[in-house]
């Protein structure tokens, strides 16, 4: 079969690997009918991560199942399913909680796993980690785009909101214009935030955001932005959501939280000096989050978008077939692209 | 009248200054019978903050009320009152929030303003800030000395331990065996913590920790102590009280948090390299807290010192007169005194 594989900074190529197959009895087999480049493998397209070559990319995928092992129960042949970013088995202490990404037998697709942007892949844990569509959505191309950004981005984008308290009423500020980013202002709006505030200049992803929900837009970056927000909101936002992961981007949310207010982080973070404890501190800003545990929104998420109420899709604005992935990753190198759709 | 001053690292002296006053209808003039030299008061001790000569010291102290301002409601001459370490009008936006701290007309003793370490002090937004004692008190030694950490050192621990989420049944873990330390012991306690364990290898503290219901002591440092709580644990504490404020603290803290936990943090953070943000993220663990809402707090936990039910003075294990404020710094710097009382 053939699968996309990092073969150095820059380097992509879509690769003949060994077929997927079963290994463990909890394993499903599934042929993978649509993915996604994700904002965060750029981190290892840059060579900012320690990535070796011959790992496997994509986090993000969609598909039919093939084959199950003989201890799964839940998912079954030709079932069409939908993975979070990461497997778990659905049944640690962590599970339970709804913390699947701390999962004790967790792990992410890609690097030595295999990984999304490929002709099938080995889904460990089946019935802990897929979630079956219902069969209505087979068919519907613009129904399987809008629940795609549930794998990643959607869930991710809710992680933030949900981790920096939007509730209805609230005042969300929301830093990065990415993927993660709109779906933070789609998810905040969805929350009932009264007042959303997008951090960006780029045009097209501004109008994004005023269809996801956004009521201001603030162009200016560091102290600027803080400044700005400050005198918008008089004091600052309630709920701050980070969806970058970069020092400034921290301090920019940090200084745009009011006193006691909350920010909800989701962007990995690539930080070494400090970021800005001194105003947390000296205001009680709390900073919430980490990487989502996008396999607990699934269900709520996925309701939504089979019922026409939410639709992330317009974050996926550029569509490739398999070979096309090096060119996707190159348009999101070079923000040619929000996200790009790998449709096989 | 006669007040402690900063004159340079590892130089206070007791100085002539002018007499308090009232300056503005709302403040109140506080003959000071009480006061506490602070752990954080170490922080310019040793030069470590930008302190200029003539700086006023102390920001923990207890007193009687010798003269109101025209505009003062609650307080009147003659009223035994404390303060915590911050003053606030009691009526802004945080205030009523009960995040004092944020007032937007407050600030803290000493520095530019009177210091508690001092005969007398000017209270401004005396209303705002001061709590008066049931006269019941009065007279009372032992009782005033169980009251006066409700200043600084017992609020703030107990901030740290209400913002790491301590409740009935928890596993809380404190990072720092000071007096902020303690009291955050004493405050899971409190809250019902189930298994409070102390990171900490002073015998004497140690004692007063067991006292104040640590049910693990675990004497090793960094890496060691991550470890070992780790494994006391089976995976880390949901509730970790930073008491400290530097890098390694911060780290120990994140380290033996569980994922999914909660850092609470208040000790002044002396960060330049960033903190653990990778296993925060990893784990989804959260940092909560900064400088105590000490004000907020002064009710309930007056009630309870007041009841008998709370006794935080063990912490207070030197005493000394005005005179021997600067033999009571030294003390501290040398870690021979937990806390020392100032008793005028």
């Amino acid at each position: 079969m053939r699968a996309s594989v990092f073969h150095g900074k820059g380097d992509i190529r879509i690769d003949d690997v060994p077929d997927s197959k079963i290994q463990h009895p909890a394993d499903a087999v599934v042929r993978i009918t649509h993915a996604c480049i994700c904002g965060s493998d750029l981190w290892f397209y840059r060579g900012l991560e320690n990535w070796q070559e011959g790992f496997r990319t994509g986090h993000e995928w969609m598909g039919v199942v093939e084959e199950v092992g003989p201890e799964v129960k839940t998912i079954k042949k030709g079932d069409r399913v939908i993975a979070p970013f990461a497997f778990s088995d659905g049944s640690c202490e962590y599970c339970h909680k709804g913390l699947y990404t701390s999962c004790v037998h967790g792990d992410f697709w890609g690097g030595k796993n295999e990984g999304g942007q490929a002709e099938a892949i080995r889904a460990p844990y089946a019935d802990g980690t897929l979630v079956v569509l219902p069969p209505s959505v087979e068919g519907d191309e613009t129904l399987l785009t809008a629940i795609l950004p549930l794998t990643d981005v959607m869930g991710t984008g809710y992680h933030a909101a949900v981790s920096s308290g939007v509730k209805a009423g609230s005042v969300a500020a929301v830093v990065g214009d990415g993927a993660v980013g709109l779906c933070g202002v789609l998810s905040a709006k969805r929350l009932g935030a009264e007042r959303i505030i997008l951090l960006g200049r780029h045009e097209a992803r501004i109008a994004i955001a005023r269809r996801f929900g956004a009521t201001d837009v603030v162009p200016e970056r560091g102290e600027e932005a803080i400044a700005r927000v400050q005198e918008l909101t008089g004091g600052g936002a309630g709920c701050v959501l980070e969806c970058v992961g970069t020092k400034d981007s921290f301090d920019t949310a940090i200084g745009i939280a009011s006193p006691g207010g909350r920010v909800g982080y989701v962007g990995v973070p690539h930080v070494t000096e400090s970021i800005n404890l001194g105003r947390m501190f000296r205001h009680n800003i709390a900073l919430h989050g980490g990487v989502a545990p996008v396999r607990a929104y699934i269900p709520e998420l996925l309701a939504d978008v089979v019922a026409g109420k939410l639709d992330p899709s317009p974050v996926l604005d550029k569509h490739v077939n398999l070979d096309g992935v090096p060119e996707g990753y190159a348009a999101m190198d070079g923000r040619g692209a929000i996200k790009v759709m790998v449709k096989l």
